[in-house]
């Protein structure tokens, strides 16, 4: 039965759908048709809200609902092109930096993510039992990872990436890239190496992934789960509430530090002497400046696990210097990250739209300053039709979030090498440090930018165009001459089509070519070569008219004749105009 | 608990995972590893048998299984660099015929799969009911796009692909690519276009695609629906007997005639006579002269369906040679395919290693003459520990099957569109043609190859080395003005390696160029780069040993140095050596 919450689902997809077309220059009948379509959806939803959602929507019990699940995209052929674009760079990087591709199932035996997120794992999207296994979809690439080299042997030496798709039943915030169904990219070394080598390595390939995506300026925050576990023993946390007390920090960038520190007092328990010598530490961000200062802080400095990620962290400064990033950097001792598994050092990649309205990136700015928590549009929970708990979220007061997050994890692998050679088996740890890139949220800052620019997409470029009978084979046959010859090459699937048309068909894909087959022309083995160019007028893509009446160029020599123009040569995926 | 089935699975992803190391010539360490691994396995197995699999199995109850699903695999490094190739492949094709990208979530909403896929819905993954939407991962690629399509409004013109993972919960043969995760590529045309050239177009995009593969010689083995059910209206069957006896036709791939004959006759309850006639018009196969034939039957030209679909056939041909692929099609009068929604032509592409051993995949040969069919190796149902009921597979005895089919399908979408228009409201039709092909099975006959001949398996093309004393900031520097400038570099992440040990791992990576920095070079502003050069020895790739003191490159010139070297600019992905 369709509700008011099927059918706002499925206006928000047809809207979307319909600006994907519009961006296309899609064929004005097929945007015509899907405004109708959204016309109709607009009046069911006026037909079930006059029905009091009740007598009409039972009318309507045999619809099929046209959409996507819940928290889930189609991404049509121009977000295609610019995603396409997001994840060559990221792959492209990933190479450079020698890593080597891993792929693992979409889904994993249920007993191999158990015990690895925390009260997350409510989020975990289960297989049905349909005989046979216990299965889940994946939710992160970092524990296949850790079973993949779990299985490979304990001391491998790797460097690998992973891009693919993770599952999490959370609320989504579809115009913010938080997803359901989202696209990780990750970039994990394991191995023993020297001390912070690898955690540079790392922090360094994210800066060159973010410097190459255009997703303006970025800062990586860092911390370090030693410095952190330091502080807390220092400050008098007691040991069993540590990770308790580091979730509450986590919160930082969202929440002002007087109702964290509500938090660890009334919710946690903690004394709240204890919560305010936390907060004179945790509100520190800075450079190598705060690491000096953090030297000269003999308390903490006394206690082993501080001074051990301390000096660690000096040692990565001294690096990140020689990878030229250290302007990227921000120390930041409000840093803790969910993940129970993190063992050192722990960061996140924040740009503008990371925060929600109202927060400030700045990383000057201490945790007291920072503005109340943006409200949810209504704190009632409401059950929908198929019965699903759900908050509403008011997607204007929502961030991106992180685009990019991850830390060192030494005793992931060795969990699962114990586990599989059995009771009291202790297996050799086998070091780890990885980063996971979020290419939803960062698609979600590049594609309006893309689409402003104009941006083409797709890479036709050249489309075979008939004057006069019809020609088919004719065409079919040029056609497949310039494909052979690596040229992307289309032309409309019909007998007769008129000219203008084919034209109108050319200029849909923005080709930079038409070439004309016919007339005295053809019997004297020539062609005739239109070029094509367009421009932005009034935030709209236009051809410019031209009265160039074209180049004949022999048929023969025309694969060598397109090789050699500037628009082929210099054509590289997603170029502007 | 472990069983002798869990253990066997284990047995065989360790081994491939063996092999993989090696074939990557990983660090001796980790073989070892893989090897002692597989080693406890095989101990593990024989202490369950020792044991009648009750009592020593169950003191191991608390063992993890470090093993991915049934009918999955990990791809490690050298299996995705090949799969990469092979992908890259296919894209540039699809994009060169004027294709769009489309990606759709993993999962649909189970009412948008049910009713398409008549009786194999049963293999469909279903999620768990954890309070929302009932959901079930994707079976195709082509009801996804169909669902998009109508949500895109019924008169789209498209050219779609898409590449990516569908689910069947079928029986797997993993080493001929029958997988229950699998790749698939997928081709599609939609919209009202001239007849039989959207058909041609897809027939020649596959032929291309698979020339380009190095999947040794092809054949598609095209039919038409039309033609089909003229055949069987023209011999008797009757009107609701018309698909069952479709399907049984679809057999004759796997079974001879006389085992296809009783199907109909006495599962199906057809007059023996109506089948013999069956049998003489689906033995037949050939090139156009099958169509003179057709033609010239005069009865089956009075069947109106029978004549549409053989002239629909000859235009097609006449197309087929426009595009230069005549020679790779078989017209089969005996290929049916299973799905209910073909309405069109229908075709599938075999090689080789399509049949079962003691098939021939010659179409000269007719249907009688195949060899029996394989034999499971025990045909009784065994029961899983994990209570699942499967049959034994004597995986020798199984070809890879179809690596590609397709076909057309002219009311999938509409029957999307009306059923979302509610109760008795007809749609108009959208007719579409597509095809799929099968990455997997194109994987299990490739790897094989690109193995044994050495293959590299990533591209990095310069390892950076100290001579001396470390030198670990200046390595850094080095390695990112490289990467910077575009080249794929790594090195050593230790602080003070020793020189071999710097050879010996950019000679796991089979990199071409080592470029040493220290000593007096350094001083003078110059590194030293040596070639490394590999062939192939008795099978096995060794680096050919060389007495090159190597060049001394100035430093500011090293980028535009390694630039103009054959190496490097005439790598391309894949590159033998």
């Amino acid at each position: 039965m369709a509700t008011t919450e099927d059918i706002n689902h499925e206006i928000t997809q047809q809207s979307a759908l319909l600006a994907d077309l519009r961006s296309q220059n899609a064929d004005a009948t097929a945007i015509d048709e899907a405004k109708k379509r959204l016309g109709e959806l607009k009046k069911s939803l006026a037909a079930i809200g006059a029905a009091g959602g009740s007598k009409d929507a039972a009318k309507k019990k045999e619809r099929l609902l046209l959409k996507t699940a819940k928290g889930t995209l189609d991404y049509g052929p121009g977000e295609m092109f610019c995603r396409a674009h997001i994840e060559n760079i990221v792959r492209d990087v990933f190479t450079t930096y020698g890593g080597s591709c891993l792929d693992t199932p979409v889904f994993e035996r249920k007993d191999i993510l158990a015990g690895k997120y925390g009260e997350d794992a409510k989020l975990i999207y289960d297989l049905k039992d349909q005989g046979g296994e216990q299965l889940a979809l994946r939710y992160d690439h970092t524990v296949p990872l850790a079973r993949y080299l779990a299985m490979a042997g304990a001391t491998i030496q790797t460097k690998i990436w992973q891009v693919g798709k993770v599952y999490r039943r959370d609320n989504p915030v579809m115009s913010k890239g938080r997803m359901r169904e989202f696209l990780q990219a990750d970039f994990d070394m394991s191995g023993v190496w020297d001390p912070m080598i690898p955690d540079a390595e790392i922090v360094s390939l994210l800066c060159t992934i973010l410097t190459r995506l255009d997703v303006g300026e970025f800062t990586i925050k860092i911390n370090h789960r030693k410095i952190l576990d330091g502080i807390f023993e220092v400050c008098g946390v007691p040991a069993d509430k540590i990770r308790t007390i580091s979730s509450a920090v986590d919160k930082l960038d969202k929440l002002p530090w007087l109702e964290v520190k509500k938090e660890m007092t009334e919710e946690k328990g903690l004394e709240p002497g204890v919560a305010d010598k936390i907060g004179e530490y945790v509100k520190h961000k800075g450079g190598p400046s705060l690491l000096s200062q953090l030297k000269a802080d003999e308390v903490l400095m006394a206690n082993a696990s501080a001074k051990q990620g301390i000096l660690d962290m000096e040692l990565l400064f001294t690096l990140l210097d020689a990878y030229k990033v250290l302007d990227k950097i921000s120390f930041d001792l409000s840093l803790a990250r969910g993940l129970d598994y993190y063992t050192g050092i722990i960061y996140e990649a924040i740009v503008e739209a990371s925060a929600p309205p109202g927060f400030t990136t700045n990383p000057a700015v201490s945790a007291e300053s920072a503005a109340p928590a943006p409200k949810k549009k209504s704190s009632k929970k409401t059950k929908t039709e198929d019965g699903e708990d759900e908050d509403e979220i008011d997607e204007s007061q929502v961030g991106v979030g992180s685009i990019a997050a991850g830390g060192r994890y030494d005793n992931l692998v060795a969990l699962f090498t114990s586990a599989a050679a059995g009771e009291g088996k202790k297996a050799p740890t086998l070091p780890c440090i990885g980063v996971s890139i979020g290419l939803d949220r960062i698609f979600a800052i590049v594609w309006p930018k893309w689409a402003e620019k104009g941006m083409r997409n797709k890479d036709t470029m050249v489309y075979v165009m008939a004057v006069g009978d019809g020609l088919l084979e004719e065409r079919v046959r040029l056609v497949q001459e310039l494909r052979e010859a690596g040229i992307k090459t289309d032309f409309l699937a019909k007998k007769k089509p008129k000219l203008p048309a084919q034209f109108a068909a050319g200029e849909r894909d923005e080709v930079p070519f038409a070439i004309l087959v016919g007339g005295d022309e053809l019997k004297e083995g020539l062609v005739v070569v239109k070029e094509q160019k367009w421009e932005i007028q009034d935030g709209k893509k236009v051809k410019i008219q031209s009265t160039d009446q074209g180049t004949k160029v022999k048929r023969e020599e025309l694969v060598d004749w397109l090789k050699q123009t500037d628009a082929i040569r210099n054509w590289s995926s997603g170029r502007l105009i």
